[in-house]
């Protein structure tokens, strides 16, 4: 199919790549030409502004969305509306909140487009894995779209589905990612406990490699941590920072708003709070405590 | 090799099966005569005493323990211990805690014994996949039983290892399983999250299989769950009762003693103490402060 | 001071009463005639209106909203809004979000009127021991309200202040509020420990008093929990079920905008949906894997 | 009464001098020549040995013992035991582990001694306001102590109490420290957001003495804690390293045994943990973690 792709970050660059390499016609489009220079590849043809996207795809238009989640998306939708006919189709693939991607569907809809959110996990390594997607949009919209979820996927058949209406494609990646916070924090949790068991003088990486295999814990995420691990076991060259990037609050929003107890996703968000609280007001304010009721030992600053 | 195997539940009797596929020549015994009954399998000769089975075995004796953690290990030791003789090796491949472990491995040291401790993963899967082995114990002792584990691992040379001295194996599956709680809860948390939102009507089975291919949380804990969710999408034939073995909260125990915070896991077991807490003191202790300090809506037993 | 009350539910009658019985002169409005007249008392007249509550009042206006937060403040200024003068003053003693505070602070600040937002605690006993008072409003105006506020506080000079502007009263009070919540989870855990004691038969109404005198941990919700104690030890008459009135879950989404780590506060609010998530989906699908994977004992529905 | 003091740091000396105060008369013994010296006072003698201190006394001979806990106890034991006889009361004043205060009275018990264990709360105001106790022992034992609690207690008749046999009573003062454990950390939680919450610049010495009269919160805790924001609402001068004593711990790991959730205990506990792990292993690794999967941006160390 002909597909015009806008946003060319890692991302958006290696999804054209996986596209053309199966014999779809990508026109893409990133502000920076850098961007758009490293993605010119077999079946992919960058284009220098949105106005000559939009003009190269046919009709009915499909727009792959892939740039940063929040404002420069519906600073994109301001620039492409008004260029675009009735049946196109748009589809974000990034990280958007679900109900941002529902007022977006609305606005679509009243202009008689199309809105498909796409939730998508994978990384770096859906370029030759493929990637998992959830999909939310009207049901013969998101059949009219299979071959290209197909291609993307990591077979034609599995690792994608419609999930759900307008929304429900970001809303099950947003409960991903959830998941995929409480699971990083749990294995973390677990190697420190044998990196600090002194007595065993334990190899971490490899325990992650015995784990991979035929282990209960087996999973994605331990490859990679056996790959982190084998660099540099004892995490010599890295600060304990630890970014967020948004689902994780928004999952525990929705826990907190759906009544839903989600202790773990909700501590394994909060521990990231905490690795980049550095001077903790609590933490201090505890010591003083302790100091004013028994004379107990703190540190000065 | 030839070896014993004591114990013939679902764990030791599938480990039998596969070490005699293998090549291997198993003398087993179990109290029960159905369990010695079911093991019969070529290569596989129960026996109806713990004395017959030592008399069987040639020197230096291989005895391998799958028998519940606690008190039955210590006292199938009781029973064979007087009749092993110097060199022989005893290895406990259940989920008896490392420190059990170190305490057998010096009260058999002292008899001239060899002690293995082996944290053995896999489930009623391991018989078809093979088990992740955590091994501790002497070098050489680990060594010299190389062909068992070979046979037992998903492959000869990967899913299991020594990891160091004895106690080591055991001290690794233990925090291999509150690893576990807290992928279980993560998992877990996030369903019931899309089962809550009822607006958008979610099929959790469909979902579940999506996330198995190319998702970052991926793993085998989510192909059990799809497993689960294809059965049983709104769990509807169980009762929300969560039971513990141990491993989870010496892991806590053990976090805590190495002033390691491990809140995820922590609260992981946490939470199965909640879910079989039926009547909760503190939350009916709660609702009648609630209703002291300000008159609020008090459900009434 | 004249005042017009409006709202005489249990916390608004009250604070009409401690005003009235200190001097001041209270015209005071509720939709229900019931509770009209069972506020009537020396120093308050109840009238049958809004407008007629504001044809009463001198210039300029004092008008105190004891009201349901949300929907009834807007419901309520939207009715009497049209009828206030430049320079009336609407003060909000409800627990109003901070958020709505600082958009309707705006709203009255456009129509030349004062907002203040007080954040009051103290419950049903307040009308005995007086009301802590956080207020946000311009400096000059709280100053004008200083005989009211003071009337209401335990002292005249003690329990209240201006905290800062229009929204930091209604902020300061939803922290108090957290802060409630965990305190009351620390000790409703705590007692929950003492109860399952079983061995050693201990007087939980009878340690609550210990506790009271000259122990860290004596306080004006230990008195309350002592009170509720001693009129049900065994807490036999109370279901497990734990509401929650807002507060607490805003102070969990401020510390998480703010980026603050706050796991007691919010592990307190995540309890309380615990409480009342009886037949939890993520304990049954826990329940589940577990059977998954090894046959573990699962209870059937 | 006449009684021996043993141990005279700052808990036992300021127990020496309340009851020396209301006509008690107390032999004391510390090793330590200052602290004898310093003890001196109307009604207290100190002496320069334990057998001084056991020759000093009046059958049947009261012995309080206020010592770290632990092997320090065990060793005073070792050095009074042979000297005292039958009928000789031995009470534990200091935080020892309920289990080992069952242990010791059960030694002291075979020796024809009584045993009393006292979880004594209060620290440094203990001397002007009175100790809360939380008293072991058989019934005539404690009943013939009344005149010493009576006189450390706020008032003769409140604060303190038998709450049943030996351990019982330093059971109940662990969780009495538990709950503080609780208590603290929400207080620091709430002032933590309050500190964060730039846009109000709000004055959290201001704020506490608001919270003190009349508000649901208020408490000692509360009281201390605004003493210590008077000082240094900044906490400028504190390092935010929480240390612990080991009675929450213990009252975790008794939770966790007797299948009582208690979150907030124990993430209070986690969090002082938290609070001395600089540079945190599971941190790191999950900065780690996030630039294997997507070349998430990570703090170079």
């Amino acid at each position: 199919m002909e597909l015009g792709m806008i946003g060319l970050g890692r991302m958006g660059a290696n999804m054209a790549r996986r596209l053309a390499r199966q014999g779809h016609q990508i026109t893409a489009f990133d502000p920076s030409p850098e961007a758009r220079a490293q993605a010119q590849a077999p079946g992919i043809g960058p284009v220098g502004s949105l106005s000559e996207l939009i003009a190269a795809l046919p009709s009915p238009r499909i727009l792959w969305l892939m740039v940063p989640s929040g404002q420069p998306v519906d600073s994109t939708l301001d620039q492409i509306l008004p260029a675009l006919a009735a049946g196109d189709i748009v589809i974000d693939g990034g990280n958007s909140n679900y109900k941002d991607s529902q007022r977006r569907g609305a606005r679509l809809a009243e202009l008689g487009l199309h809105f498909v959110d796409c939730g998508t996990s994978g990384g770096i390594w859906g370029l030759e894995e493929g990637y998992s997607m959830m999909i939310g949009g009207a049901p013969e919209v998101v059949e009219s779209l299979r071959p290209i979820f197909a291609s993307l996927a990591p077979s034609p058949t599995s690792g994608w589905g419609r999930v759900g209406p307008v929304g429900a494609g970001h809303f099950t990646k947003m409960i991903h990612n959830g998941i995929e916070y409480g699971m990083m924090e749990a294995y973390a949790e677990g190697f420190a406990i044998l990196h600090h068991k002194r007595e065993f003088d334990l190899d971490l990486h490899q325990i992650s490699e015995i784990w991979r295999e035929g282990s209960v814990i087996r999973s994605w995420l331990l490859d990679l941590t056996a790959a982190a691990l084998e660099k540099d076991p004892g995490m010599t060259g890295l600060e304990p920072w630890v970014d967020d990037s948004g689902e994780g609050r928004w999952t525990v929003a929705e826990a907190i708003a759906l009544d839903v107890p989600a202790p773990v996703i909700t501590m394994s968000l909060i521990g990231r709070l905490r690795s980049r609280d550095r001077d903790s007001y609590s933490d201090k304010l505890l010591a003083a405590m302790r100091q004013q009721f028994g004379g107990h030992a703190v540190k000065k600053g």
